[in-house]
């Protein structure tokens, strides 16, 4: 056994007890009794003990300075990097500070949601200021007199930086937010009426996850409060959820999670619990669940697919014909909170939490001030007010649990979609036949062979350089929101 | 922090974790997708190994020799005494014997199945060979020149020795195998006919598993191939199964788990997550299994009003009335299978493996006897020949991954379950009137109280003992199977 044999050994338990976390965390949201709750708490607590000490095992530093990295391949390299980068970050981060950060971002979540609850953004505030102050210390350790916002950024999107962001944000947000204002003076498409059961929403949207190629043998399939994927490589589950009055919910929640399931499940099983067997980055990942979910399921072709689905299964339910269905799936509408915003508006609830994330960090923006702030970006931006706290700045659960870098990879996400969707159309003549017949094995199969496969083995923005043979911008994500919503909205 | 508040918080982190690979095995059997399984081999074994790590770390060794027990409580003093035991037997056995035995055990399990399929011992014989051999190896290891039986026993049920249930079950076997015989020369009842729809069954199920007082906010129920319950504490879940034409194997089948399930939620909840918060022993446990079974579900009173369940769930169902259901439910029927047995002739089945494996680690015995002992043994007590390997010598699992010491368990726990039954129909003057309303509560609430909720504070002796008033003996099992089958039958 060499250093490396051993290092790869070691971590493949551990890839393999991280692993077990997630699915505990998929059973607490899915499966787990109620009354379970506390003891579950201690369980939890206990693996991520484990996964700690793993993680600073001085064993894991001595194996990394032992180690020849002149006689490893690409994927010895590519293992090496991750592990070298998590062990850095592990080791940075004085214990005390880590577990005041786990206690603090634990009870932070319960004071966040009584403040959300009582619409009172000045009982959080105190706990937010605490927060903050823990993460911009821990940026401070990581980031070792860089830029520390930065820092942050690295666990959810390596290699990336505030400063491109806000780059390519700033390019992002006039144009959106004029298309934005021009929609919605157009002539809006109808809503949606009626109910749909449960049941046979739950029946399509089982088959809507085979029709993207989510592969039920390595998976399943289950309800819960808010729709997630969990788990990498052989058992990798989604969750979606269902209302009575919104079928759309539930299909594009799982078309959603499918395409961050089919990611996991598409990559190269010689990865499977090693550094490499899971998505990359956080921005990679979003980008394949937000094309399957926008650009492929979205679109003109696949609507018409989906309206006779519908069709057969809920009966005539009083949409005339599939463009109409299209417009309707497509529907602009005002309102205040992200995770329901249309294609068009979401990346302006992102760009403007990246803004103020971002500020909190370097000091320009005081906890104090962000609630006016943010109810200022929000009217610039949508054109009228934030009626309530829980409806602005308290809608979100991220802060209070130290997510702070994490926002902009969902519209980081969105640009990487719009570089792929543009390769994908030259790569994949037929899409739009495939499309309209519910075909999406050519369209999922490039993603596969293109992203997927590669799982951890090149860095997140060189993925999308080498499947696209384009550095990422913002360009294409751009020009396919304003030809989609001025066709629809006849600009 | 003591030494003692030290090792019980290392033992709280490592019964958290023990309580995670449950969970693990109990998704393995409910949930995981089927392409999962070599993915979740490797989950578990690196859990496993977490776990085997903790229960030899030689902190734990040097904490038990630093704690003055003077200083201790009842509960203290029990915590020590399990956590010494499993230090123990985990020190004693060496490393390298630890893991032959995990893997000769894993591969034989599979080969076992294949013999079994395919009806041919000899193609098991030399794997079962290894096995034993390895398993008395350990043995040895852990008898340290005592009997080395009676230290395989202590893996299930401590403080028993292979001489006490040699006296016991040589007392039951003549008596059975006499009353069995009688009762299958007398008028047998008449047998279930008709199908039942399995949802119905699954919603009955739920409904007697409240019946018996299983708290649903810390449990589920679902379906698996094998019943069985898993966990402790706050999240103790059970699995049944459904067969259109067999409701009874469902409706007893929950009760059974039931009865293991609640006694792991009736331990007093002070001692969740530590050495005594879960069941003391196999046999007690199966006290509590069987009792609700048998005792209770399938007495005369309670089969009363289970006919009036059934017949509201699934209309006439060709049983004239309460006396012939409960006729129905108690039937004795020839079968080769030891877990399809009725409660009469279970013990026989059990009796019998109890001996053989006794011979097979004691050297009267050789594997390559082992076939013709069972059927010889067989005809001696049941009146019949074996007709192929598969109703016969092969159709345990027991044996092939190494669980030797624990069939006896079973006839052990029906005998506690008998002498808990004498003492309860005295503290419980009610009970067959409660019974005949479907209300356990009285019945499970002194058992909770009487034996549940002391989880592993006295040794399983110990616990029978205290709630019965009397040294646990075999005469009570006989005298209530007796009179039952007497009845019955009209003998």
């Amino acid at each position: 056994m060499t250093a490396y044999d051993d290092l790869m050994a070691f971590q493949r338990e551990t890839e393999a007890l991280s692993q077990v976390a997630g699915r505990l965390g998929w059973d607490q949201e899915t499966m787990m009794p109620r009354g379970a709750a506390p003891q579950r708490g201690e369980e939890m607590a206990a693996m991520e003990g484990i996964l700690h000490a793993r993680r600073v095992d001085p064993r894991v530093g001595d194996w990394l300075g032992e180690i020849d990295q002149a006689g490893l391949d690409d994927v010895g390299r590519a293992n090496l990097r991750h592990i070298q980068r998590s062990f850095d970050r592990a080791s940075k981060v004085p214990a005390q500070l880590a577990s005041r950060i786990a206690r603090v971002t634990s009870e932070a979540q319960g004071i966040w949601a009584e403040a959300r609850a009582a619409d009172d953004f000045a009982a959080f505030a105190p706990t937010l200021t605490e927060v903050i102050g823990l993460k911009r210390e821990e940026g401070q350790a990581l980031s070792a007199g860089g830029d520390v916002y930065d820092a942050m950024l690295a666990d959810y999107e390596p290699g990336t930086t505030g400063a491109e962001l806000e780059a390519m944000f700033g390019a992002l947000r006039p144009e959106l937010s004029e298309l934005r204002a021009a929609v919605r003076a157009a002539e809006a498409p109808p809503k949606l009426e009626g109910t749909f059961d449960e049941g046979a929403q739950m029946k399509l949207t089982r088959q809507l996850a085979k029709t993207f190629g989510y592969d039920m043998s390595m998976g399943r399939v289950d309800k819960a409060v808010h729709p997630f994927s969990s788990g990498s490589g052989r058992d990798v589950r989604i969750t979606t959820r269902t209302n009575p009055t919104d079928p759309f919910n539930c299909f594009y929640s799982t078309i959603h999670e499918v395409g961050h399931a089919c990611y996991e499940q598409g990559i190269d099983k010689d990865y499977l619990l090693t550094p490499l067997g899971q998505g990359v980055s956080m921005g990679v990942h979003e980008s394949q669940s937000r094309i399957y979910e926008n650009q492929l399921g979205r679109s003109r072709a696949f609507t018409g697919w989906l309206f006779g689905q519908m069709k057969d299964a809920f009966g005539d339910f009083g949409v005339p014909d599939s463009e109409t269905f299209y417009r309707i799936v497509n529907r602009v509408s005002d309102g205040f909170i992200r995770t329901e915003a249309d294609e068009l508006q979401y990346n302006l609830h992102v760009l403007m939490r990246f803004d103020l994330e971002r500020a909190l960090i370097t000091h320009d923006l005081q906890v104090g001030d962000l609630e006016a702030a943010w109810n200022d970006r929000f009217e610039a931006d949508f054109g009228y007010a934030v009626d309530r706290p829980s409806n602005g700045v308290l809608q979100d659960v991220h802060w209070s649990v130290g997510l702070i870098g994490y926002f902009p990879t969902y519209s980081l996400g969105n640009v990487y979609a719009g570089c792929l969707n543009e390769a994908l159309q030259t790569a994949v003549p037929t899409l739009e036949s495939d499309l309209t017949k519910g075909d999406t094995s050519r369209a999922t199969g490039w993603l596969r062979s293109n992203v997927q496969t590669h799982g951890g083995l090149y860095e997140p923005r060189e993925v999308i350089e080498k499947a696209t043979g384009a550095a990422p911008s913002e360009g294409p994500l751009l020009a396919y929101l304003k030809g989609k919503f001025s066709d629809i909205y006849s600009l």
